[in-house]
């Protein structure tokens, strides 16, 4: 991804750290796109009855990734408050999904591999919470 | 809209009220559309300029508002939670919306319209968010 | 929906007579918006195997009409060509999803309402795109 | 990226080559953030003014492959028409956005970028295209 190449070309200042926001918007793109596939792949399954609920909270998931991940790929003009509550959202959908995904990792691959990307998605978009959470602090001092 | 329509045919069992799940759609598409086109006419402003941070609302506020109405519009399998963060979040895109396209509403009639749409969409998702919190309250009681 | 309004404070020459413009938003929003139900609805349904082809054109649908309605609603340096391209692409997406709730329409009410919101938003597409033809046409001569 | 894993383990016969559409997925994907922040970059630019038809043509690219990226990502009940009418568009969209770039690339690294991210994905959008043609005549032979 040249997502770093077109930060360290924004006229502004960057909210955050450039290898942070550049991580985070990698792995919600990457979750989004792996949750889109995972819907689909549960949709062509033989048992589909059982991968409605997979079903359901991947396109939620997916959404959720591709929002948060436009949300955080614009610099200018930030707002850090919207920022924080989406990527709070953002959190819960991947670890729903995740959860999910996990009932039905031992079945299908695509749930496994499905669920590993919430998990790191999850993460990533903790770690930046805590990271906008101590820059507000700063900046409030 | 045809929503409640499409509600009243859904197989499964609604996790609210119909009327109050439809109308909160319509409002979130509806504000998702004037925000996408307030964003291109401030946009095709001589000043834009001075219209830069409202240009960036309106692109945030466009797509949570779009996610949220997808999100909500799902009724199979629906994990309250993950509702509710969400409209959290997209109360909050609204209000900070609003408050921007209130600066420049003397000036830009898209924007005075706009900021109606963000305020009116703002305050039916706080009333499904208490909704969904009294639902969960009962729920477990 | 107020995309007229926000049509009429718009601060450049529209592309096309504004009503064309309204109609097909309109009509464009509505059919995402029931198709993204009418996918949740078969998600919903016991014989959710069935019904795998019209979830997939639901969510096809849903996505490409949401896309086109967002470049209909963009009016500042519009290219034709683009606006053109893309209302060919919602058509087939219209068309596609029409015939195959057509398929379960005497079955599931919300395919019969589905299909009605396709059949419309095609008509709709095709009217702009004979409109932008016969736009180009008088352009270059 | 993790799609070539996830397309691996999906029960349908895909449409086309893996690799071909793994290749696609990863330059649209690429491609719509790359718009997206390219559209940013150019809001916060002192300049903004000379950058409108820039910004207007990163957004409808960045919707455009972002939407294309999920239809191909869907490979159960593959309509290829649908899957062609929409890498035309795409294609189209990709083109303008590389030629709009390309007028300010001197000025803008991001816009330079962003001219070779869209270069990249209309000409892998295009050899899809035409992979799906060569199937669909020996489809009916």
């Amino acid at each position: 991804m040249k997502t770093t190449e077109m930060f360290a070309a924004h006229p502004r200042k960057l909210t955050m750290d450039i290898t942070a926001i550049t991580e985070c918007i990698n792995s919600l793109v990457e979750c989004a796109d792996v949750c889109t596939c995972c819907a689909d792949a549960c949709l062509g399954e033989q048992m589909v009855q059982d991968l409605t609920k997979c079903i359901r909270l991947n396109l939620d998931c997916a959404d959720i990734c591709q929002t948060t991940a436009r949300i955080l790929a614009r610099q200018t003009d930030t707002v850090p408050q919207l920022l924080r509550t989406q990527l709070e959202s953002c959190a819960v959908a991947c670890r729903l999904c995740m959860q999910e995904c996990e009932v039905h990792s031992e079945m299908h691959q695509h749930c496994r591999i499905c669920r590993a990307s919430c998990q790191n998605c999850e993460k990533i978009c903790q770690d930046l919470i805590s990271r906008l959470s101590e820059g507000t602090r700063t900046t409030f001092l």
